[in-house]
């Protein structure tokens, strides 16, 4: 291990200590692992390989309200999307150079860093003389006019690399027309060909509105987006996954499947394991297909439509069809949640397990109707101030919601009455989920058990699994696809496409088949009414309950849930086994797994 | 990724799945790196490769007491060590067939698997036509007689894999004369000649215990003992590490460094890690070398002296001796560590910096005598129930008590005075030292802020790994270590040994140059008294102050704290770069590292 510290002074670190400019990973020094990853040979799709020339689909519509859409985006509704294709006579070119910025939007995500050095390797190769910047800290960068000029120096340090810190990252937004003005002014004085957008939903949405902005005032900077969260909510038929999905779900898992043997092996623990993701359970979901739990939440079914089939899997109840009928009209609630739980510990207790893992998606309470309307009674009760010790203040809440706040564990109902945030508003993401559970489940162990109908010690452990998988060391799927994004955005702008995003398909394959492209960013596009205006929005995607990833996990969870099918998918590995797989939630939907 | 699924139909499982006694890992499915780890080669000991004999070392005495250890240990007390070594003419040999035991003790730690496969591949090739015997959950399953046979195909998908499934663990303890007299009864009536008991500090005291009273009745049973434990602190200097604690550092480390990325790239949070390691610090201490946090707390230190120099370094203080010698005298306080942390976060600030990452041992509370007696008082006035809600009752606590109780956040005042065991006593395990700090950092922030010394906002986020890394899949390491422990044990039952450790010793070199020995477990004991008896016991290794990975990580953490000097070690490979890597703190107290 001597050699994490002899690195530093490595030729290449030595290199750019003499750049002002790459302080950030100067001033680090490498373990083994990372520094091997630096020199990391990317395969490209065989596209890159050969002269290509990009060709136009069909015109486009939107997801949803063409009208508005196109109301929206007069300049770009309607584009085609982009293919590259294998060309020798009439391939892209230019002998023109290039000015290219590039911005990192919102969370971090395993990948972005060759996302940039995709883009970066692109613009050496095949227009030669070009210059990339990077503007920093995400959008106001841009509004701010901060940047740094990327040089290959610079970038090389970050091949591979997790995390975001090259150019580093940030939440703002480009909305209002001071801010459209701003960016335009520095995209002008900078003389900038395009820009790069790295972000989720809510950034490519931005990207796209640049992009209008910047074609109706005939500008020559175009603007293309590129998936980006760990979340995986951002897709599409044509953006078949946003990137770092795959390495987050992967971290997850490995430490999913080591608390699995560790309750197999100790024999007396419950772990509940809370995942990132609050809008869409797909991290949970695609943890529970690599790793097997007892028992999985997935947000969407709890919230949406739950088919009977799905539903008696999910609470492994039979017969009572009246219970079913009556749970099904209401759709599942959190005395539901927990109930499925303890059936599902009490079923074990009988064949002799009296341990587990349970997995919670972030945002299990926002899944629940009932919790909302509760959280928006304590708001109003809790602004009018008059709160007494006594209690008297519960008589303001309707019946449903008193019985629901009495439900909930003591420790919970304080933490809605004291974390609030500075406008006076209910915390909810401070509610531990997953702990709310454990001890909601104690107490209906503890009935059943003064009934006599449960005879075992229930011991709940808790885990939140989510800032170790944002910055990762990306998988070698990660690494790849993002490079690939990279060299697509590279040549989209080369050809001068604007309000696309990089588009990567065909996953399943060898990476030398894999599709390049670009998708209209509005298609994706549907509108939301705000404030009694049309804003237009990408629709997060969702778990989807006819789904290939959801059906999969819903035909076996009822096994997994009272026999022990754990699998342990251990460290992601570089080299050797394992080392190049994909992650089930894609290869289920583009039909390459069973 | 298919492949995990399909595994399932894999010869071997098959082939194992008639055999009902192999069912916990028969119902189990294996990812493609476990998988692959099933038939990972491993190296030996060169000693093994070769006819060998055992010597013996001179006379031992004990590490504290030999008058009374002799007295505890009139069999044992003196025995010499024993070291392997390669001798053609008269090596160890035997025709009669053995009969071993064997049991996992304790808490789990990757790599218990591959003792066990040591032990029965060196009984295969040494000593064929000899069985192995697994005793179920831990030292009760000698005291009730629960056990199987361990069979090549039931030992075999349990290779290399974490976890203590195979036969899975127990804490009892075998302490009374009819416990004894039933372990007596059971290897009698098994008609055992030797036992391995694979545990921990207690564990091989007890394991020693045996040994002398097997011994003592002229039975031919011998007991030896293997080194385990995550916590890293049974160890010696021929013991020079204990099996599982590469593994766990290392899983924590991975997760430490995608955690301090986030930080850097995020540039907003300051992460409070907390580790498992209640007793010593050996896993915060070697996770700190691995990684480089701004902060490291090390409970030795915080308890036993604080020298000048390291104190000086810790608090990022100097001139003011004054308040330097009163603290110096009265020990670092929970007040001390708070303040040490905020003055780092507002150096920090100064440097431009708002976010870093600060590691807490498990065990911190425990490490702090005035929390201690805070615990004990709180005990006697909750035994007494005058809990009043105007809080009088705190006038029963001592007036420098009361100080520190009213310094804890009042959550974790809540907490001390809610949760209780069955005794009636406070709960320290369930304390969130971590949220602790980062509330206490909070209030101190909150002060400055208002003298204007402070301008940043400050943002706290706990993790606590523990669970995820007591049953990964073993680093080559501790598989290997492993392998050869299990080797070595079956060595010393072959040629009569009993009431030694198994030593594998020279660990800084290539495993072929690996010794392989045992240790007198009486060498290694010193006596405590409880109830007006001696007890004997191993006592536990803490971190030493002036040892060599101290003494690293105190010369560079100045650095760390203010400079950025992270290191993300990524997750553990089992191929290529980093694969065989051993940790910090063996090499650096082996002298293999400077």
């Amino acid at each position: 291990m001597a050699s994490q510290l002899d690195f530093i002074g490595k030729d290449y670190i030595a290199g750019i200590s003499n750049n002002p400019r790459a302080a950030s990973r100067v001033s680090s020094v490498y373990s083994e692992v990372q520094a091997s990853r630096i020199d990391h040979a990317l395969p490209l799709p065989s596209v890159f390989k050969n002269p290509f020339k990009i060709i136009d689909g069909p015109p486009s519509s939107s997801a949803g309200h063409p009208e508005e859409i196109e109301k929206l985006f007069p300049n770009l509704f309607g584009q085609p999307s982009a293919l590259l294709v294998l060309n020798q006579s009439d391939a892209v070119k230019s002998d023109q150079k290039l000015k290219i910025g590039v911005v990192l939007s919102g969370g971090q995500a395993p990948g972005g860093h060759n996302v940039i050095c995709g883009i970066f390797d692109y613009l050496q190769e095949y227009v030669k003389g070009s210059s990339l910047f990077g503007f920093r800290g995400g959008p106001a960068g841009i509004m701010k006019g901060k940047y740094i000029e990327l040089t290959s120096e610079f970038v090389y340090p970050y091949r591979n690399q997790g995390g975001f810190d090259m150019i580093c990252s940030g939440r703002d937004k480009i909305e209002t027309p001071e801010q459209f003005q701003q960016a335009e002014e520095t995209v002008t004085k900078m003389d900038l060909d395009g820009l790069v957008v790295i972000g989720g939903d809510d950034s490519n949405t931005n990207a796209c509105l640049l992009a209008e902005h910047f074609r109706g005032k005939n500008m020559k900077t175009r603007v293309i987006g590129c998936p980006k969260t760990i979340d995986g909510d951002l897709k599409s038929k044509e953006v078949p996954t946003s990137f770092g999905f795959d390495t987050a779900c992967k971290i997850y898992s490995e430490m999913i499947g080591n608390v699995m043997i560790d309750a197999r092996s100790t024999g007396k623990y419950y772990h509940f394991v809370r995942l990132m993701g609050r809008a869409a359970s797909h991290i949970t979901l695609e943890c529970a297909l690599q790793t097997h739990p007892n028992i999985t939440i997935i947000g969407e079914e709890v919230r949406f439509r739950v088919t009977q089939a799905s539903f008696v899997a999910f609470g492994l109840r039979t017969g009572n069809i009246q219970t079913f009928m009556q749970v099904f009209e209401k759709k599942l609630t959190l005395k539901n949640v927990t109930d499925n739980i303890v059936d599902v510990i009490c079923k074990r207790a009988e064949n002799g397990y009296n341990y587990g893992v349970v997995l919670v998606p972030e945002g299990l309470i926002d899944f629940i109707p009932e919790v909302q309307e509760l959280i928006s009674e304590l708001n109003e009760v809790l602004a009018e101030g008059n709160v007494d010790e006594e209690g008297q203040w519960k008589k303001n809440l309707k019946e449903e919601t008193l019985k629901i706040f009495e439900f909930l564990p003591q420790t919970i109902q304080e933490q809605l009455m004291l974390e609030r945030d500075p406008h006076g508003n209910v915390q909810v993401a401070k509610i531990e989920t997953e702990k709310m559970l454990i001890q909601m489940v104690e107490t209906e162990l503890d009935k059943k058990k003064k009934a006599g109908t449960y005879k075992r010690e229930f011991m709940g452990k808790s885990h939140f699994f989510g800032y170790e998988g944002r910055c990762g060391l990306p998988t070698n799927f990660d690494a790849t696809y993002c490079y690939a994004l990279g060299y697509g955005a590279g040549s989209l702008l080369q050809s001068g496409k604007t309000g696309l995003i990089s588009s990567v398909g065909n996953l399943a394959a060898p990476v030398e088949e894999w599709t390049v492209g670009g998708t209209a960013l509005t298609s994706l596009m549907d509108v939301e009414r705000r404030h009694g205006k049309f804003k237009p929005v990408i629709k997060k995607a969702m778990v989807e309950l006819e789904g290939a990833p959801f059906k999969k996990f819903a035909s076996q969870r009822e096994e997994w849930a009272l026999k022990n099918r754990y699998i342990s998918p251990g460290p992601i590995q570089f080299k050797g086994p394992g080392s190049d797989a994909r992650n089930h939630t894609l290869m289920l939907e583009l039909g390459a797994q069973a």
